[in-house]
């Protein structure tokens, strides 16, 4: 094998990082004959935390060990049912607010029942510290105008490609992974699941239709002369899914992004209940809602003012700070 | 107040099971000296397991206290930055795994650094152990008729109490929780954080801005009149969080829920990026939107079609389905 040579390295390096905290620990006699007990990271140097998730309890830490890179991964432990009767005995229990029938407390459990997941990745390299390295994103608030000044040419100067769409929709690619279609150029489109889904259970449904007609970039290009279109993906679509995954349209959440990653309009269908990414009010549109205000206000998505989030590292949320929009 | 019987009420069953643990520990001195120390949870006797999240380590837990019924929430709690070292050196470590750059340990941290977040109800209704068991949901289409017609006699009938809330608007509880005021009887709101956040860092900052004006249910109220309140809290909201908590509006979501989980206007502010539970575009409508509809349309939301999950135990759900309406 072609890094065989890594193995000794990386063992040398623990060993080196154990041997700095044997020293500063006035005694080496431990670090030998339990090493699954030795404590590596009270050597590790935090530099930087490169990612956290309040949600999930997570953290990712850029740091050194050994003057070495490493990353460090903590992540709290989910709470086990066989554990609890240990958990209200055994533990210390501080009260911070009572109001009514409610009241909060903190709780300081035995050790062993509260372990942290730590994962360790040494030496990490430059590409591991940018895996974990979290881009912060900024609500962009965009008015018609904007659109048309700021982001729509932004978007025409990137020309991103939809060559992979295109692909799809010409049966050149994934031509198997086509649940449904509707060849109509007008009105028409494919259905297939994303990405992200394996199609192992329904739990996590997700599935994208594309329109055969393009042009349509997003949201912001639809009018009233597209409801048919819009109508008949919405219609199928549900149609489809309840007939090849057996859900209901009660089950289903059906919307679109703005801003969506790619510029050919597409529709996300997502199994209500299962948080997929970017399902948040911020980025989400929900097809009824689209159907309803276009109804109403042929030119709805024309003239409103949008918000979505922007990552740090977007060229357009720099053309919105360029235009001191931020 | 018609159930101001409530507090003794339950003040004595808390007493009651203070009484019984310190019977139980052959001595009562302690309970009455350092409530904010007594473990309550000691006495407390699990009856089952509501729902639990691996993802977010939660756990909602029916059970019995004083042979009342109470449940138990317990979250792990986000881990800081700031307790970082003191976390890397004061912690036991146990080896799991290793791969070439790559290892897996458990991590016992010192108690303090490494509590759980404890919420008692108690005693609890059948309602509040209905509201914390997993539930699938159903998404419902609710028609402006449907308000009428299904929505409102069903509120109106249930008559959920908001004497919480009023506590609250009243500086009868959670007084010193309170961030920010605008006494203001018409537009006037209080803004505090929300019992899920515990405030140690803004990553899942979440606060709550409460009304002064009652009688506003929900969305489906709010007409053109009340553009100068929704405004007020949009704009007085993001500049108290600014103050505060050091976040610019482009770091925040602040929405309403449609239905909301209690009958008294409130809008939500969380931190862009932090997945609060409910930011989901099923049930979450951002108030900017809301002010631009209302805008362009006074009666917008009483006339629109609004989409929202039910879950399969609410009440509300079983009067669509008998109106044939799922």
């Amino acid at each position: 094998m072609a890094d065989s040579a890594a193995k000794p390295d990386t063992e040398e390096l623990y060993q080196k990082a154990k041997r700095a905290k044997a020293d500063n620990d006035n005694g080496g006699g431990e670090a030998g004959e339990e090493p699954e007990c030795e404590n590596i990271l009270s050597e590790f140097k935090t530099s930087k935390v490169l990612s956290d998730s309040a949600r999930e309890k997570n953290i990712f830490i850029h740091g050194k060990l050994a003057d070495q890179d490493a990353v460090v991964i903590l992540e709290k432990t989910p709470i086990r049912e066989d554990t609890l009767a240990e958990l209200f005995t055994g533990s210390k229990l501080k009260l911070e607010m009572r109001n009514d029938i409610y009241s909060t407390y903190r709780l300081q459990a035995p050790p062993q029942l509260n372990e942290i997941k730590t994962t360790v990745v040494f030496p990490a390299t430059e590409k591991h510290i940018k895996k974990y390295q979290r881009q912060e994103s900024f609500l962009v608030e965009e008015t018609g105008v904007d659109y048309q000044s700021i982001t729509l040419p932004y978007i025409q100067k990137q020309s991103f490609s939809v060559q992979w769409v295109h692909n799809i929709l010409e049966k050149k690619a994934e031509a198997d992974r086509i649940v449904f279609e509707d060849p109509d150029p007008t009105v028409g489109f494919v259905l297939l699941p994303d990405f992200k889904w394996d199609q192992k259970q329904v739990d996590d449904l997700y599935l994208i239709a594309i329109t055969h007609q393009r042009g349509i970039r997003s949201l912001r290009d639809l009018t009233s002369e597209h409801l048919p279109l819009l109508q008949n993906i919405f219609q199928k679509g549900k149609e489809a899914i309840l007939q090849r995954h057996k859900l209901p349209a009660s089950k289903l959440r059906v919307y679109l992004h703005y801003q969506p990653s790619y510029y050919h309009l597409h529709v996300h269908f997502t199994k209500l209940g299962y948080e997929a990414p970017g399902c948040g009010v911020e980025r989400a549109h929900l097809l009824a809602d689209v159907i309803q205000n276009l109804q109403s206000h042929p030119e709805y998505y024309k003239t409103r003012t949008l918000y979505f989030p922007l990552r740090a590292d977007d060229g357009l949320l720099s053309k919105y700070k360029e235009a001191g929009r931020l």
